[in-house]
């Protein structure tokens, strides 16, 4: 008769302290982000499939979870009703045609094309929320994970991307990370570059190469440069003495061939503005072939073995495909389970993180001290003091197991001598000192 | 080419203010609940269907959202395989074996049943989540919507009800709501009186006439007492003389029947101990068929027209279906959608609730008062006061029109002879108030 209770594959129960950790994270990332003027949006978790198909790749598409609607499949598509014309109705699953947010972005999209003439604008919205992917699941990679995201929408303005940049450096200072890059680059000056040198037809492969090149050195960069068939010689050597200069060798190499283009410039303007962060222009940053057209954001740590922990970038088209056009957006996600992750290894958690808030257990002998407990119980919590008492009473052992599963650092235990002198024994749990006080001054105890 | 933005049936969007209302509702009811002790838990909105079907009823297993899974249709089933030989795979939905979280209950036997033992035990545990279910949309119901539980699992003592009335009674006090009850009744007290007065075999239908005793009165009930069959005239006499008597002649009737059964004890205790809460004893109250074995709450308001705003019980065997015996739980729960729109209606929610945090807006007129504007921006910041700064400049009426919808009390403008004087103009939003400051005085406005 019983099932056996299991999780579905890929997914994870947050006990108590995990919940708590992570409420911390995002309790400090969306305090930033509404320092910073941001305001919360939240999305249903169920989309439209016309929503979410086409817009991730192919590879995406296959990993979007459908939902099954109440429409039979029998009465969607001829060709299998009648193939199906046999088999009972129970047997046949339905069609779907909604399915599981894949991400914050497109959610978003559809919310402005939806919305865009009732918003202030640019729309400057934050989202924190989980999405769901049909990847294998793997150490760190789960299939129900958060996404902490934050845009502006319907602004050209670089400032823009200052902002970012400071949002990043702000959290991650917050948080105790020390020794981290928030690099970035531009996809015009990656496509003006092309243009330059004269490898726009080898542009994906180069990028996809260039991309890696933190994990496969400049060698590796030269030696994938070489078996590109699109690639001349010569464009490879300029690029592998590119990607090998020093920062300020690197930096004179690329003003003299992009000087005047505006890509190029809106490098310069934010290399200027970025002052004291841990902002660093890389032009080996590509994120992929996303849809990006402008800055491309990337938060990397260098304290853990880890991949990137945040990125993003501007996208000029963002809701074009909800035929809204001329909306460019500019935004930047942060990785939260990896940087949970890493704030484990790095011990980044404060030390008053506990798993309840609970500050006070009470423990009873009998049933009067029980009554006398929950007198002092209910005169704790009115002074807005986290308090329990152990539902049963003469259970000591268990109560002190109790107290000490969930961290309350007081346990206040009452016996008869106790309650006829109106006094109270506590323990506190962390020092192990006990000592007999009085009912009034346990009220001043938190 | 473009794709008409639709949101998914029965879901909705929460724009910014609607998001902030949400969380001063959540969060009122998370501090309440981590000031009795409660630990927060969150588990998977994907769980396998073994976990999910027949735990809700016929009904419930229709409502349940279905999860299409990796392995395709023609691999699970070969009588549907051959049937669909000749069809591409692409034309094919898989079949299904996750689904959903319906409610936030048997996610949380699930995970008892798999981590008991590392749990403090009684475990307390509150739980705010989103929930799934297939219902035809209407006003005030929704295919995706949040639930709020709050539950004490693996201790019998009727302390834990005690608790629960005390949560009912803070929250809804402290949201503001003044004219409502905390109606409660005891599943065993219904059945030693089905006992007693021999309707035992008409038990259900007497449960659900009663449970709608608000609606259809004293009279309606009879009327559909005198329909059943399973029922004698004389016991439906006896039913109707209790429900239409006044609640101290209700009291002595079922004393004089149900004096010394366990589930009067009970009903006793609480009722002795409610004090000066907004908790009634209510012998009308069934809650239901649903899985509760003894004290059964809801919570009603009289100042809006609303079906219940919360409810909750016992259950004895919460996660026997999983394979754990003699696990008592006992908890209610939060209708948090109800809830809202009564506060909505009731002009609950504090005057300060907006759509962003924000304290100042600067705007500039030129390049060179953006650049200063951006300098004081960053000091505000550094006061943490949230602020931001109009990404473009010479837009003045845009900024001013930003500044209304996000409701920014103070708009700070900076032209070039307040540049010049290393002062700027200040506009209260609310007041309409207009005064030049300097920049020192600005650092102080919050």
């Amino acid at each position: 008769m019983a099932v056996k209770p299991t999780l579905s594959k890929g997914t994870r129960d947050y006990a108590p302290l995990e919940v708590v950790k992570r409420k911390y994270l995002f309790q400090l990332i969306e305090d930033v982000f509404q320092k910073y003027g941001f305001q919360p949006l939240e999305t249903p978790a169920v989309e439209n499939l016309s929503t979410l198909t086409g817009k991730y790749g192919n590879e995406g598409d296959k990993l979007l979870f459908h939902i099954r609607s109440n429409r039979s499949l029998k009465e969607t598509n001829p060709q299998i009703a009648e193939a199906l014309k046999d088999i009972p109705t129970g047997f046949i699953p339905e069609s779907s045609d909604r399915g599981l947010r894949y991400d914050l972005t497109v959610p978003m999209a559809r919310f402005v094309a939806m919305n865009w003439e009732k918003l202030p604008m640019p729309f400057k919205r934050y989202q924190i929320q989980p999405v769901w992917r049909g990847d294998r699941p793997q150490r760190g990679r789960y299939q129900e994970f958060y996404q902490c995201d934050v845009d502006i929408v319907g602004s050209n303005s670089l400032f823009n991307e200052l902002e970012l940049i400071h949002i990043y450096e702000e959290v991650f200072t917050r948080l105790g990370f020390q020794n981290f890059t928030i690099r970035f680059n531009n996809r015009k000056v990656l496509n003006d570059l092309a243009k330059a040198w004269g490898f726009e037809s080898a542009f994906s492969s180069v990028l996809i190469s260039m991309d890696k090149i933190d994990k496969i050195g400049v060698a590796g960069f030269a030696s994938e440069l070489q078996e590109m068939k699109d690639l001349s010689s010569a464009t490879a050597l300029d690029l592998v003495n590119l990607l090998s200069a020093d920062p300020s060798e690197q930096w004179m190499m690329l003003e003299e061939v992009l000087g005047s283009t505006e890509g190029w410039k809106e490098v310069v303007y934010l290399v200027e503005k970025i002052g004291n962060t841990h902002a660093q222009f890389d032009i080996s940053l590509a994120r992929g072939l996303d849809y990006y057209t402008g800055t491309v954001f990337e938060v990397v740590t260098h304290e853990v073995q880890m991949g990137s922990l945040g990125g993003g970038g501007r996208y000029d088209n963002l809701t074009e495909v909800f035929g809204l056009k001329n909306m460019s957006g500019v935004g930047i996600s942060f990785g939260a389970e990896r940087m949970l992750d890493c704030m484990e290894e790095l011990d980044l958690f404060p030390t008053h993180l506990a798993p309840s808030k609970t500050k006070v257990l009470f423990a009873a002998f009998d049933e009067a001290t029980f009554e006398q407990c929950s007198s002092l119980l209910f005169e704790l919590r009115n002074l807005q003091v986290p308090s329990e008492l152990y539902p049963e009473f003469g259970k000591l052992k268990k109560a002190m197991k109790y107290a000490d599963a969930k961290q309350i650092p007081w346990v206040a235990i009452m016996g008869d001598s106790e309650l006829n002198e109106q006094k109270i024994s506590v323990k506190n749990m962390v020092s192990g000192e006990q000592k007999t006080i009085s009912w009034n001054e346990l009220l001043k105890i938190s």
